[in-house]
């Protein structure tokens, strides 16, 4: 029986280099469809991605664009365009990988709907980075027109950030279960999902503007799906201690609880690797389970054990 | 056993008395969930849309908010991007609708890419309106600085067109099919689907800039899906012989050949009734298969016989 593998793909991994033209894009989508092209022998496999910059342009488009006859998008409606643009130019790549092969497979990209809790604390201190790097002063300037709340971005600039709450649910879950069933490859939770909450009365779900953790989301789903891999993919082959710095140390293999004592001790930023570490922490937690931090060039290497940072606990 | 039902919902029809914020747009998408959350028992449902007006504001605000470091989205990406909003909306109105019974029913939507011909004579002549309407001289001023071509919309005002090439096939027809089967309710082929081709060499899927005529789209899945009664959903409960004009008559029942004589006539308007017209032909034409136009008010009762114009062969 095949394993079942879920992919966090992150939205910046899209822009390489920096550009960020759909045609720039989908090429780098091209690597990842013959990457999971390669895999599905073996792996049943969902691909989540992030949104990020994506979502961040769609935004400053619509706000920039925005007019009575033709008004701007609220954050949860971008994130579902969000969904459809990436996992449109995710699709496709993956179906002409399998062309190229001279084979065909389903894939399927579902919008994601993703449960929050309205009282999480997350919506008093929003602290998740969307769209373009700005300096401070541009930053500070575009916060106060637009009523955004803007914060330092681990390094790399200034951005405007909206809360993050954590998913608590997926909508789609038996969704993408009975796919997955079907032989399906599928993309979902694009973005970590539109953030929607129940409403008290009926349970009725409702968007609410928010950013969704991709790696949180897609945790909850390779949960929820019952997978064995959990891989988040980022920029770097491994998760490092003192990343950055002359004494940097790639982690190759670790127990979620030696993990969790360098998370403890602060070694991973915010809003860059700590997210990615505790949700392969979450993940690997359950016995059995292994969590997986590399990036696309590395990600085959890494599922035979012999690349990348590998959590099990 | 259940009948399965297509239903093509016009984009416009979200945006009732012009109103076209998120929130106007998913108050009508409401009234579509509880549609067909009604109909749910007795049909297996899917949902197509169109998104003449909304793919049309998403690509004003690219286009107005387009910089080097966010640039545009082009069309076929514009597509994606709207089959993610106006599929969001429809997703949670009809699990709303569900909701609100006590019920829970899967409902998902599918990113949808749909194969054309490149050679299709339609792109040496653009028909398909889309975005906001103009008058003359403001069209005929953004044409020149977008490089659109524009022409008069079927008596409304001044529209952008673009080619509108016939649809082939639907790459995700098999992923659609297995989810009729799971019991879901799906929403695809929005937009009348991401316009595709197939190139010559490894038969790769490239996208290409079209508007697809989202009722040809809605039809030809309901082929591929072999649906029992294929609706298109517009504003006006009925098709009409001389639509607008004091000796205005509304169409009932019908055949097919009956209504392609009128058709002949050039009774129905281009880009306005007569793709629906020649849907509805196309699909009742296989003996036992039942074509429908009407308006969402009048849904329930055309399924009953008891309104909308009705064709058989």
């Amino acid at each position: 029986m095949k394993k079942r593998l879920v992919l966090a793909l992150g939205g910046n991994a899209l822009q390489k280099n920096g550009e960020v033209t759909a045609e720039a894009q989908k090429k780098v989508a091209n690597i990842v469809g013959s990457v999971v092209a390669n895999l599905a022998d073996k792996y049943e496999i969902v691909v989540a991605h992030g949104n990020g910059p994506q979502v961040g342009n769609i935004l400053i488009h619509e706000e920039q664009g925005s007019t009575d006859k033709a008004p701007a998008m609220p954050l949860e409606t971008a994130v579902a365009m969000s969904q459809g643009q990436i996992g449109y130019w995710l699709t496709q790549a993956i179906h002409n990988a399998f062309a190229k092969k001279n084979m065909h497979r389903k894939v399927a990209t579902i919008i994601s709907q993703v449960v929050v809790d309205v009282n999480d604390p997350a919506f008093d201190n929003p602290t998740k980075p969307i769209g373009q790097f700005y300096n401070e002063k541009q930053a500070k300037a575009l916060a106060k027109v637009n009523h955004w709340t803007v914060k330092e971005d681990a390094g790399r600039g200034w951005r405007r950030v909206v809360a993050s709450p954590k998913p608590i649910d997926i909508v789609e879950k038996r969704t993408i279960r009975e796919l997955i069933k079907d032989g399906v490859i599928v993309i979902a939770a694009g973005g970590g999902g539109i953030p929607v909450y129940r409403t008290k009365v009926l349970k009725r779900l409702k968007g609410i503007d928010a950013v969704i953790d991709k790696d949180f989301a897609a945790e909850r789903l390779a949960e929820e799906v019952k997978a064995n891999i959990f891989v988040s993919v980022t920029a770097v082959p491994n998760a490092y201690i003192n990343f950055g710095q002359p004494n940097a140390q790639a982690i190759h293999k670790i127990t979620t609880k030696e993990l969790k004592k360098y998370t403890d001790a602060g070694y991973f930023k915010a809003g860059s690797m700590l997210p990615k570490i505790e949700a392969t922490i979450k993940f690997a937690n359950k016995p059995g389970n292994i969590g997986i931090i590399t990036d696309i060039d590395h990600l085959a290497e890494a599922l035979t054990g012999k690349a990348g940072t590998i959590i099990t606990k």
